[in-house]
């Protein structure tokens, strides 16, 4: 894998009626959001999650791939009438869309040649000059078109694939965090919280996410940064403020 | 509610850093998704999130706003610096932004004159003219503005809050489902699946997900309409499918 030396984004693509009827809880954002961050420095910036409609993915794939260095795409890749991603991304970047020869090969030795049925070819479809990305589940490869990376829906084999995006990516800088949890209030630390953000918001992202727990309620202050040196700086002042305001933190 | 005799749409922005790096797992696009659908006859047809940064806040509240019937924000209306909801979508609608008269006695009620500091005051700020969402969880309260509803992202307090945006929300057709569960691989039936939504594709939306239970692959086939009609058709084709192929049926 390449290295840039400076931040790197993405968009996700959650392309799937299931997930927006509220059927299926998705589980891949956040897999794919931590394993970019923590294996490539890659910062996901914005998720959308659409329904399986071929005018409507192609508008998405034009707009975020303009947008962001990688877009990456969840579902619609299978055998079914329903998974259109494929065909939608050849229509977006107007390329031809056709069998792959060496996904045809790798299905075809998967099933066998009397079983490689209509359904099954369907997986070896995808824009011509598309890059396969692995399946070592199920076989159907995931494939790159540009700088978009489509990969399947289901969570188990699309986390035993993700590895294979690696050599397709530029990492550039990683995100650091640190989490301080305190039981107290957000708005007995607001203004606090207020000016350390201000005095360091060129180099941190400060966040506070209430939370209960054991009946108790209390704050998870997050900082992000891709400097460490600046990390400790804002740990120094959020503790002087927390020491100041007599709050207990929570170990965990 | 006011009802209408036609598809009524909603998009969700959820806004929060948290979501986006994975730390946090959203869980209030399905809560939201199915209760609209459930409760009003409103089809959610895009999800966005998004980080806290007002200026993309704003892109995205003009652009959903436009685009659909409803826009359902969670996140960012708390006490602290990151909480910039109320104020981005003031900008977004070129509406001033200040107290409102209701939302302030309520929190000031509820924490007492004392205690009534300026990150709880804030809570009672937003766009002039909003409506207010009453919260019986942690009183500040979610507002309205034209047809954005803001709500907060902890899935406990949204839960408790969602029934008091019934009163602002014209409902639309239901959308009803069935789901057969069937023990055999999406490819196994793709072509006729592909058959039956040809047939009826512009009543019904057929859908098919694969599962894995008790170590064997299935494949769940979900069709979706607002005529129950029209669902019964497609289910006696799909019977017709299962029988020719001697597939069995898992019954939940």
């Amino acid at each position: 894998m390449k290295k840039k030396n400076k931040k790197v984004n993405a968009a996700i693509l959650i392309i799937g009626n299931e997930i927006l009827s509220g059927r299926t809880q998705d589980k891949n954002v956040g897999f794919i959001s931590k394993w970019l961050n923590l294996n490539c420095g890659i910062t996901v910036l914005e998720v959308r999650i659409i329904p399986d409609v071929e005018k409507i993915i192609i508008l998405n794939i034009r707009n975020l791939s303009k947008k962001f260095n990688y877009v990456f795409t969840t579902g619609g890749i299978g055998p079914t009438h329903d998974d259109i991603t494929a065909k939608s991304i050849s229509k977006a970047f107007k390329m031809k869309y056709g069998f792959h020869k060496e996904a045809y090969k790798i299905l075809e030795n998967y099933y066998g040649k009397n079983n490689f049925n209509d359904g099954r070819k369907k997986m070896a479809k995808m824009p011509i000059g598309a890059k396969l990305i692995y399946n070592p589940s199920s076989a159907a490869p995931g494939f790159m078109t540009k700088n978009v990376l489509s990969l399947p829906g289901v969570p188990s084999i699309l986390n035993s694939m993700i590895e294979n995006c690696k050599k397709y990516l530029i990492s550039g800088l990683k995100v650091h965090s640190q989490t301080i949890n305190l039981f107290t209030v957000e708005s007995n630390i607001s203004t606090e919280l207020d000016l350390v953000q201000k005095k360091y918001k060129k180099f941190v992202d400060i966040g506070s996410y209430p939370f209960f727990r054991l009946g108790k309620i209390g704050v998870s202050v997050v900082s992000r940064s891709t400097s460490k040196i600046y990390l400790n700086k804002v740990k120094k002042e959020l503790f002087r403020v927390i020491k100041s305001k007599k709050i207990k933190i929570l170990k965990i």
